[in-house]
């Protein structure tokens, strides 16, 4: 976790405070369902509720604990008996460390997603209203990096709506894959434990039982949950290196906003530098990577082992306050974002005509040459204007061949930008719906 | 693709062929839907159909055209104007080159991931089967490969049937997210040919049109169904390893099936080694190494590069057939495993009567010992044990500051194994359902 | 291995016909050896290598022996009794099929390394030789896709070529790693074989003996291997993302060599697109996925098991065959590579003089300003620049500010090219070597 | 940077303390080198050191200072301006950030490298004393987990100590690929500095200078060390899971060492889980999981573009820290193994002699039984003793086919363990050297 790179909602889940104050609700919640089944005495649930629900747990404390039992649910149970007194001793009854833990561990996960989700909305409405704004503004499209046809700046954006429209779902769905609770155990039994303990404390939390746990709450859960991470990012990334792109010296059609008193560059006082995106792009990187060792952590040995605990220690918080730190700079990047819709039109009159070729193609084709034909003299007219020699509209209406198949008027009927743009109301209609 | 790791079936989708032919049938409907509109001829679209349907696409031809184009479309459609005769000019009007390839690839992997959920529902009903076989066969649940507490054999399986059911879940919603058609022509945005036909040829193959695509169709889909296909092959890896593990010389509760002509060694002709599950270890690794390409596919520049192609020309076949090949021997190593329950029996005897230890210390508790005293004397009545001086229960018995707490006959009640089985339907329910 | 991304020299290696070749050698060898320290008679020995020596192994029998076997050495070994006749018996005395099977894998990437290292010395080749031609040719150098200042395409060239030095180094290093050989029995101990057979087959093979193995080959020596593939793979990536930008519609100051016959595209006839380095890009995010299940591949269990054993029949021919290809492919590209240095210099122009920003920064500092203030001043004429208002220059000539620093001819002497190829000799020299 | 898995020596490497004090000195000695070839004042040299030498950077201030400017390097300057005062202004002339940045982050690697080497020589130490310890204390050699010939636990050991040896020479080698210092400008042509001032910077910091340079250091170098990291940690995940294995429950030939105070399991007092190994396992995990992004990082765009900052910032510290605790933790648990030799044993009897199979096998071969018919006589004896029906060596002197070839005392001369032991010295001479 970098401080530069997180942001304090994300950050506070993985705090240790917060963990503890988990850990509580969760023994707190399975005693007063042991109360309730007649395991332990209701006056020893309703104590532990009274002493600790207000209660600061010292975090130094328990690590003092930690350091001579190396076991970090003892040290906080030792140290909950110190707030609770001996009523603690009918807490954690037939429970097992991992009961609390990976309970824990979905708790946070389950409102990291939440956290993750609200990012994700917020995306959302900067993408829809430059959308929007953008709608007709005409730019060219590009394959391979070369001009293809025209679209306009608010298609790009819709794409990127719709993309993390489903980034939505994914994480929604991931969010239900990891919110179950487990209170089974040891080895996942219930031997020691009724299961209308787990029932219990699943509801209270805000989780489902999972079916069935072996002490722990299976990693596949977990590596499906890393894994729409790693694609979210992916996402993410796609979007930050079309910024980038567009802002490059030679393209110059959108810029990231460029506040006053920052700098670009300690040599070069004049660069704006799309480093917002640029970061994003290594973000990106660093989120998709903790999908593999999230994988890697499905195969526990037996019922258990404790392999992907270090893992998840480490992934848990970097993963999810990475993506949101990363999801809340690319909003901002979208909301602030310099749109330069003159400079489009320049690049789109760049090639001289040449994004009409295909309509030249088949107007061709439709007025009866061969699909070979066609693609022969519409590419030996274009081969000049794309060294600069001429404009592809002159050209073609100078080429005998061609007029012999389309008079001169129905060849400039096929350079109107128009023609392109017909459609985008339908493909906005498909995206954000009909009521927009 | 390997072919000893290969299933017919599957290997079938991959095959110039099968590609050749959804080429044809996307190409096919497309003019149809052209003819519909009024595009083209109805009779160039009927034509089409009468010459193509049954017609079989020369792989070796298209190969030699295209090392002239260097296009792989363009050489297709030569060809099959080569078949279809003057008529195929109205074919492939106002499309690019990715409305084939991609619609053709997301055929592809809808269908590879049917027989994926067919392949996990062949295993779902192995693990059933034997669970259930095997539900009340006691055996002992070990974490850290330590032993812990008794659980069945039929646990062991009724947790991976559960995590199966997650894997099939996960898969239908890869097949969903891919399940899209594009035909939106150079840049998405139609220009060239009507949303119509991509409606009308979405629908035929068994698809919903992608909303906004831009010339391809975007692969933040592709990249989530590959990473759901790597944290099945994680779950496969899962239970691979239970069996290695339960294989081990040392602990031989079940083996793979070993068939007569079968050699396990050339060296040393008593072995029965694990080779399948240790097979399956290795092939998840591959499996989930695709994963990760597949995200960096995401982030294609503007409206599409072709760097994705290259990956998916490998991935596409090589995870698909690589997991289709590792789910049918998995379920084949389940179907058939010799499963020892007396070992088991012997396993479970092992330590002296340890495993009862956690129940001792929870009657030890309820009998008003404090959690610090009880861990206490639970631990040095244990250690001997462990050391193999001694049995548990004898020596629990003996020892005058338990005994204080609790007579000798509530310790022997402690040493009861269905105690820990007395749960077992409940977790069946909630796995299998009611009705079973 | 897929063939459109195979080049037949490198495939040659993986094909069963070589594998069992060299198989053969191996046991061949270890027989002479055995013969030699009077383990077997000598006439045996000569016997296998007189009818094994020109044998062709057949790989359709071999197959059918292992489908009732299930084990390739075992297969092979019937096999070559077929061959050899009773003799046959005497090989593979006191071996285990890993002795085979690891020799092999590493003989087999011992060649491959040797192919691999012989494609970057073609790549360097083209590389210099492309280098020295554009050595003074000046470009715009740009960081974060925005001009910064001028540098020579030589200059770029010369970077990737001490890049492929480096990969080179890697290669051979890499080559070394798994130059060994073991013939050391079921679990390495030279128990039934003695260490001199080992030593001999080690010679012979062109290898070294592995220090301590057990049964098998230390998988660490592999993964490096793969390791250093994946990072070859990403520098590849990275000149291939060079000639992108480089040939994108608005830059184009290079271009991938266009063949007369080929088509850029189907709907667009113009369009020349870098289709090659863009599936160089696909490619390095395949090789470099191979390195991660090789790591995985390291940690077998105790001795061995085999579960590297499937990662290594498909990363072994996929890693090597696509780099392979992917280094020719680029040497192609480089080679041909159409450089534009008229649109170089347009580019470079483009900024109105803003790439001399910074010297005129440093002009100020060494003229007393303090560097806040000259940032300062630099900033304010270069933002109008950037704009499209005016030429900085003038700009800076017409700011009394920075004339009270700097005489307008000082200012002047700014603006000069040759300022910043003054040191390309001395970069060459360090890449190059003095000699050129 | 997780504080429970993190040492503070390396820790302090990546301290902003550190980092600035690195800033100073190249940006001090880069002053000096300017002063001794006159292009600033030698008194502004040796004021910046004197100011500057024994000062204490104030990070809150840099960071206060960065919060406007939004730019590290800047921040720096501005403050180090502050203690240094007007002379400042000759500081960073003619540099840019990364010369500052990427000469740092190479120190920082070269630090750390030396940290893992000297970690890696400690855990040689302890492998060593170990493996001669138990040179000849015999133990089950296990294929696939299965026994399958005797080796030493020694063995174990000296393999293990090949494999770091093997580790020590890689990052040594890994350390030389970033040991580079590049001071050489916004794009890298030295256009405003002279190359001496890299020489000698390098020099002063322990570098070499970067032979081409392009405002950055090429991030081949760091992929190469991540991916090395990556390749050690592969490494120590290996013994992590040897040790594990070996304290299965089952097996038990070894455990880590237990402290006093430690409790295994809240639940279970008698349980002793190697967590410790267990816990290496996951870190293994991650420190593998780094490589993936530094590999992307490789490819930045032209000169440079920034996004490999904020992949570095994370994986630089994580995995450097990581490994580092990992190499001393699976120290510790070598050096202070618990090791049972009897259980060894114990474990060695259990096959009722199988494990001298092959010598059978070899012994019948040798007296004239063909491969086959001896492959077949060992198995049909074989089996009954892996059902526990018998003892393999009577079981063998009963079989009249197996007597006809050899005398039941020639029989019995098979079964001797020391005839496994024979080489032992000389593998530990090829590993350990003549001299041990």
């Amino acid at each position: 976790m970098i401080p530069r790179y997180s942001r304090p909602e994300m950050t506070a889940i993985w705090s240790p405070e917060t963990r503890f104050r988990i850990w509580f609700e969760i023994e707190a919640h399975a005693t007063t369902a042991l109360a309730e089944i007649g395991v332990v005495p209701k006056e020893a649930a309703e104590t532990v509720w009274e002493k600790g629900r207000d209660a600061v747990f010292d975090v130094a404390r328990i690590d003092e604990i930690e350091r001579v039992t190396k076991h970090d649910v003892i040290a906080f149970l030792t140290h909950l008996a110190e707030i609770v007194g001996p009523e603690a001793r009918f807490v954690h009854q037939g429970m097992t460390s991992s009961d609390v833990l990976d309970t824990c561990l979905n708790v946070q996960l389950v409102r990291a997603a939440d956290l993750l989700i609200a990012d994700i909305d917020g995306l959302l409405g900067a993408l829809k209203r430059r959308a929007f704004e953008h709608k007709l503004t005409p730019t060219i499209g590009r394959s391979h990096g070369i001009h293809a046809e025209p679209v306009t700046f608010g298609l790009k954006l819709a794409q990127a709506f719709a993309e993390f429209t489903r980034a939505r779902a994914r994480l929604v769905a991931a969010r239900e894959e990891v919110a179950t609770c487990a209170i089974s155990g040891a080895v996942g039994t219930f031997a020691n434990i009724d299961p209308r303990v787990e029932e219990y404390v699943a509801e209270k939390m805000g989780l489902t039982p999972e079916p069935v746990s072996t002490q722990v709450i299976p990693r596949d859960r977990h590596a499906m949950f890393f894994a729409v991470l790693g694609v979210v990012a992916s996402s993410i990334e796609r979007l930050a290196i079309e910024v980038r792109h567009l802002q490059r010296t030679e393209v110059l059609e959108a810029e990231e906003y460029f506040s006053e008193g920052q700098k670009g560059s300690s040599a070069m006082p004049h660069k704006r530098n799309p480093v917002l995106t640029e970061n994003l792009t290594g973000l990106a990187r660093m989120v998709r990577s903790y999908a593999l060792p999230a994988m890697e952590n499905v195969a526990l040995w037996h019922e258990r082992d404790i392999s992907h605990s270090s893992v998840e220690r480490m992934i848990g918080p970097d993963a999810t306050i990475t993506l949101d730190f990363a999801l809340a700079r690319l909003t901002g990047v979208i909301d602030k974002l310099l749109v330069y819709p003159e400079q489009m039109q320049r690049n789109l009159d760049r090639l001289g005509g040449l994004v009409h070729s295909q309509r030249v193609l088949l107007a061709l084709t439709q007025a009866g040459v061969s699909r070979e034909d066609a693609y022969r003299l519409v590419q030996r007219n274009a081969m000049p204007v794309w060294r600069g020699e001429g404009d592809f509209l002159t050209l073609l209406q100078a080429d005998r061949e061609v007029t012999a198949a389309l008079k001169p008027e129905a060849i400039a009927e096929c350079f109107d930008l128009g023609y392109h743009l017909k459609h985008v109301d339908t493909i906005f209609r498909r995206v954000f719906g009909a009521s927009e």
